[in-house]
């Protein structure tokens, strides 16, 4: 037991759920128009090339490339008009050498031209011919069929996320239904003697629920089915049966800690006597959040959260953010992908990682983030904040004007 | 209608639409659990103090910071416990000097104490009386009412679009419904007499729907509320019918032109006869998306996007995205964020805004885009794709190695 209390770091608090977690989210079939944002369930294979045909992508003459061979404005090369090709239909004969046929962009190519001569390097002559000032090369103003998409590959693989784009691949592919991993269901439970209802006047002493909110919005910006499961008081026999109920019925469970002086001891042994293995870790060495319970039941993640809005929110980035998008702790090296110069000095305790409120803002074409500071009990310091600046464990503190990586919400 | 054909810049572009435009979404009433992403319809203020009452963030001790003045391990001050604090209950009586009430993270602090010392810094002497090895000033490890909200003060200002931290400061003020904009109706038509609908195998010279699915995602992803309305062969009446249909039940209308060499009068011409002010620009100097049609019909935008879908994905992330998510052209000088180094020499004609697909890596601790070569018309090389670089306007270029600023998507 001892050994849960030593503060883990976030890499291994990850590594330490990972290697217990089982979140099984049956797959399911969507209509196209459903996926956004959802995690490919398996590969998706291409059935066809697309496109399906040679097509011209301007406007002009299809050709022999090599009938245009030393063409140019004072020599150019003379074709006969072999045929004229109408969008979205099979063109009515092949091209012979000498020929060209009118194409305009989308076109198909008639079989035997290779290349697509735009309507602006010709000069009509008569109906039947024309002159090439330029020459083309084979596959010029052309796309070729099952260039954009061929046949028999893996067009997207399992567990990718679906993006705007990914929905046109789709479609151009003919997946009009796709199959997507179901989307967790992340019940929320909050607990403290002194949290009321948002919709309640607080007496004195109380104050109105937060962190059941901000963890709700956390949990649908990832794509979860997130579920407010009430307050609790600070009991341990009720908190546990609002656990187990929780923990039997969602797929992921978060309990944000009252503040109360005895919470953490009940809220952590409740987490410790939900199922196998039960409590993880106790404490994690970072800034806010420290006071973190990870534990895991039956497969199932249950979060133990700080009850102080701001450093349940970075925790929930940290800890529960991958789990919902990606199944897992992935590496994502675009986190904190913005480089800002902090505006201040901020110290850190080397072995801890320090998250920082920061505002963003433009100076001589670069950018800064000015550090947001205020208590983490403090909500509205995250409302004014644009981001979140990172200081890494190894490091003492940031000087004013050292680049910080920040994450953007 | 000469000037209309002149090739307009993005900034040029933006405020002659803006000069027009008149979206209006009627305000709607929302609970705040379906507030996420949506843009608030009016300021929100705050009714009362939060917290409401001085609040301990420690366990420990209320105290009179000048009762612990000038203590220390070798001379503690020793005051005499008055009291206890409940979470959630109002103190049973107030402070006198010389007094110490013990006190739970959470609680109110009871009337005379102005600061909490922390249960670390105490020692216990016996049941009545404890010894302060450590001086605190007035509001140490307090947050004092109406720190976190002010009453009277405007929390959240009109147009502002909410976010999960917004949603708990909503919720600490007791808004548990709010007033929001009205997601926009975005009408996608696409048209092209080679196109047809995803559930088809297409024949020959046909090439399955991409342009809707796409544009339907992005929209989406901005909050609007998308709705595809077929493909319409290339004619003008039937264009102008649909089209008009569309201004009507819509709010916002996209037609993303074929690629037949008709097309692009015929929808221009649609565009125009649809009712006043008409067609604004045609032409947009930026590579991809050129031939980009801008109008508004009493009010209501409707783009003639391009026929190629990177083309017709990036002038929507330009020109359409910042409607729906601000209901108009603010400056985001956090679009383009993440500064990485370009792999790749990149020519640009000056005057043209370009827009590059990259892939992003990590070299050296810095971030490396990997220019994604293609034409605009496959698809696949925006799902290959993680973001879009710009090369500005006046730049002729952008050398290997040199500094872009890009959009991840």
């Amino acid at each position: 037991m001892t050994e849960l209390f030593q503060a883990r770091t976030v890499q291994e608090a990850r590594e330490l759920l990972a290697s217990h977690i089982r979140i099984s989210c049956p797959v399911e079939r969507v209509p196209l128009l459903e996926a956004l944002g959802r995690r490919l369930g398996k590969d998706i294979g291409a059935p066809d090339d697309v496109p399906g045909f040679d097509r011209s992508t301007m406007d002009g003459f299809a050709v022999r490339a090599g009938d245009t061979f030393g063409a140019s404005d004072s020599l150019p090369a003379y074709l006969d008009v072999g045929g004229e090709v109408f969008v979205g239909r099979e063109p009515a004969g092949g091209l012979s050498a000498g020929q060209a046929w009118r194409i305009p962009t989308g076109g198909m190519l008639p079989p035997g031209a290779d290349a697509v001569v735009m309507v602006e390097h010709t000069e009509e002559l008569d109906h039947r011919t024309i002159g090439v000032n330029k020459p083309v090369a084979p596959g010029d103003h052309v796309v070729r069929a099952g260039e954009d998409i061929t046949a028999g590959t893996t067009l997207l693989a399992l567990g990718h996320v679906i993006r705007p784009q990914d929905l046109g691949l789709l479609s151009a592919a003919g997946a009009t239904e796709v199959s997507v991993t179901g989307r967790p269901k992340v019940g929320i439970v909050s607990t403290g003697d002194e949290v009321v209802e948002p919709a309640l006047k607080p007496g004195p002493g109380q104050v109105r629920d937060v962190n059941s909110y901000v963890l709700y919005g956390q949990a649908l910006a990832y794509g979860a089915r997130p579920e407010i499961r009430g307050i609790v008081r600070d009991d341990f026999d009720l908190l546990l049966n609002v656990l187990r109920r929780a923990v039997a019925e969602c797929d992921l469970v978060l309990l944000s800690g009252g503040s109360s002086v005895g919470t953490g001891d009940v809220a952590s042994k409740a987490l410790d006597t939900l199922g196998p293995p039960g409590v993880l870790f106790h404490g994690i060495s970072i800034k806010p959040g420290k006071p973190t319970v990870g534990a895991v039941v039956r497969g199932k993640p249950v979060f133990g959260l700080p009850g102080h809005p701001v450093s349940a929110m970075v925790v929930f980035e940290l800890l529960v953010a991958p789990l919902l998008k990606y199944g897992g702790y992935m590496e994502d090296f675009l986190e904190f992908s913005v480089k800002a110069r902090l505006k201040r000095n901020m110290r850190s305790a080397p072995g801890r990682e320090d998250y920082i409120r920061v505002r963003l803002g433009l100076e001589n074409g670069e950018f800064v983030a000015d550090p947001v500071l205020g208590k983490s009990g403090i909500i509205n310091t995250m409302v004014r904040a644009g981001g979140l600046a990172r200081i890494p464990a190894g490091k003492e503190g940031v000087e004013a004007g050292e680049y910080v990586g920040v994450k953007l919400f």
